[in-house]
């Protein structure tokens, strides 16, 4: 592929600006003035974001943020007109089964980004700015003050963007059901969900600032490859003890004949930072990835 | 169906008290004496009461409690007469295969209704008083001081009424494990269990009332079906996330197109209490439920 | 099968020594001056022990320990070697897919051992002395000064030993994903790493004595044959709800049926200590297991 120039992006982006400073992809939300509510157009410009940094062997982490002075992280869909305004017109004429929600096209998207990935949550959100902005993500930092809600239930709605299967799986069903069935509002350090969260800060403008911190670190000290198969492992895991026995086997022959693997322990006997050379688009196995996508884009793909 | 009168069903009920108060459903147990010990009895008025609440378009919120001055919440099954008085004669003329634990088959019950459920645990509670009597419930409410145990490895026996896998879907593996390998007692802060349980009272009496209100204002501020559609997530997601995507997908069109998604967004934008009017009997689609039940009452249905 | 006697055992062993105290065995790693790193020969001399302990009714639980004044409980692996020094040559032959990492096999053996196992981790752990050496146990005992991690990204290569598997089952998938992809370094009481402890001790040297004054508790108190189905039904559980009714009523039904599950009722109504006999070698149904073990020892068992 030809390397992106995210740069460019961002004249055609209306709902989101994009940098890449080194290694680190920083999105950042840019509709303050309505809350950063979610729209038809920032799911598009968030795929194809995390579809670039994917394949973007110079990418190490992408991080979603908001502005820390913005009202909201991201209040929620925007609902101006209607649930409707939120899906395609063509897709519908094929039935109720042809519909594809924007959050879980988006989360998906986010589940597939095979690079680190983290949600500065730096404000307060609401229903798809808890699910698809930050149930996907490896990591979750967020502002002590922040007001937390899956508001679903209280709209005669249900929870999105895959998030019925992300958050009970994340903090166990006990806390999900906690959180969904009553739409409660919550703090970060709610034992009904702190254990969503890697960070928790008392400052608003340091969220951000320490997820960066963290990134730029794992970008020096850790392994592209190793990353993605780790990630890989972790969503795509055998069905049993022995299945995952052959997985993380095969997983571990790959990487530790390649040349991350060797210099990993080359540079722990030897005590010297290691120096990470392999990247997906080079030094990837074609047994990776070792599980089958479902196509959901095809309309036949109804259950 | 007809509208059920529950106030009629006392007079045929031993082991149990029900009563309806708007849309609040109330099951006392009536064992206090025995320390609300479980019977066979109190398995076929519960599954009576969570059966006809599913399908009762006024309930919506069944709650579960005991006496807050008997001497426990529930300490167990009644083994006046061994285990085997738990049994039906009957079905155990086909094997071992046949037999249908008392506890589980309410447990799926619980499971199956459709309608918000919630234990009030306002004492101390053992075996099968932690197992179907809480496992299977959307929230729990319990007093501060109640000792709570899974004792079955000190029985003889194992845990039973779908717990083994229920709890570490509820509070991951290594905290259920703890808790069925050791039955040990443990009060409700302990880390060991604290995460089972919605809300932690410091007074027994208070227990009850809070489970109570907490009920109203759900009643009151959320949608019958979205509830039941959430609940249907949360128990039957997809087997990936691709595949839950196309199922909550499926749900949110439903739902959106629904008069209570319409309204939800309304009062949202108009800043006033939405009014929700859909009822499960009228308004849910033919595509819910969308799995298949495994018929456990047949003799066949061995595994 | 013949009595096994672990003294004799011991004259064979490098790595390892073991010894029966009454009915618990401890296994103490025998490598503190190379940090208790894991070796080729270490995981032959533990699948051992633990596949004899399951086969040996007076065994009812296993702990596995270090020397309190070590550097370390295990430092992971022993890489003097590079990683290839823990592969067995042949197995090569046949192409990577033949691979079976011995963290992994180890793993297996102490998930299918019967009896109560318990981690005593009485030093900082890391790599496989964080998976194998910890995940597979039913309880983990931990010194509150021990540092504690899974550098596996910083590395080169992917957690093994099962423990993609394990970990987010255990702790749930947002602490998992914390531990595993930043590689960071841990103390038992930090909330990314505590609910995977069952206890956590302010010294070293408390930690095996209050791992075994447990195991012996439980040796007395709980019933060998219950210990067991209760891990099987935890470990294999139904797919759904309703085939774990199936699986634990048939298992409900054998053991309160069985001389300790009657013994079990009798001694809690007279309020004695239940005098459990029932053994694995004696008094386990055919049923039991009632899953499916795949053979990963053969190369033909690719994915």
């Amino acid at each position: 592929m030809t390397t992106p120039d995210y740069a460019m992006r961002n004249k055609a982006f209306n709902d989101s600006i994009v940098a890449l400073d080194g290694s680190i992809l920083t999105v950042t939300l840019n509709r303050a003035k309505q809350r950063n509510t979610f729209t038809e157009d920032l799911v598009k410009e968030l795929i194809e974001v995390f579809t670039l940094a994917d394949r973007d062997d110079r990418v190490r982490a992408v991080i979603l943020t908001a502005e820390h002075t913005a009202p909201a992280y991201c209040s929620g869909a925007d609902i101006s007109g209607g649930w409707n305004r939120l899906w395609e017109p063509e897709a519908e004429k094929e039935g109720e089964h042809a519909h594809r929600d924007g959050g879980g096209t988006l989360s998906l998207a986010i589940l597939n980004c095979r690079k680190i990935t983290i949600a500065a949550v730096n404000g307060h959100a609401a229903g798809v700015g808890m699910t698809a902005l930050q149930l996907p993500f490896d990591f979750r930092f967020v502002w002590e003050g922040a007001k937390l809600t899956f508001p679903f239930v209280r709209r005669g709605i249900v929870p999105e963007a895959v998030s019925t299967y992300l958050l009970p799986r994340l903090v166990g069903h006990s806390r999900a059901s906690s959180l969904f069935l009553s739409g409660e509002v919550v703090s970060p350090n709610s034992p009904h969900i702190n254990s969503l969260y890697h960070k928790i800060l008392p400052n608003r403008e340091d969220v951000y600032p320490a997820a960066k911190a963290f990134a730029q670190e794992l970008a020096l000290n850790t392994a592209q490859v190793s990353v993605a198969y780790t990630k890989g492992l972790m969503q795509h895991p055998g069905k049993n003890a022995e299945e995952n026995h052959l997985l993380d086997s095969r997983a571990m022959k790959l990487l530790a004949s390649s040349h991350d693997g060797t210099d990993g322990v080359q540079a722990f006997l030897e005590k010297r930072m290691p120096k990470f050379t392999d990247t997906l688009s080079k030094n990837s196995s074609p047994w990776y990835p070792w599980w089958r996508r479902l196509d959901v884009k095809h309309y036949k793909s109804k259950l």
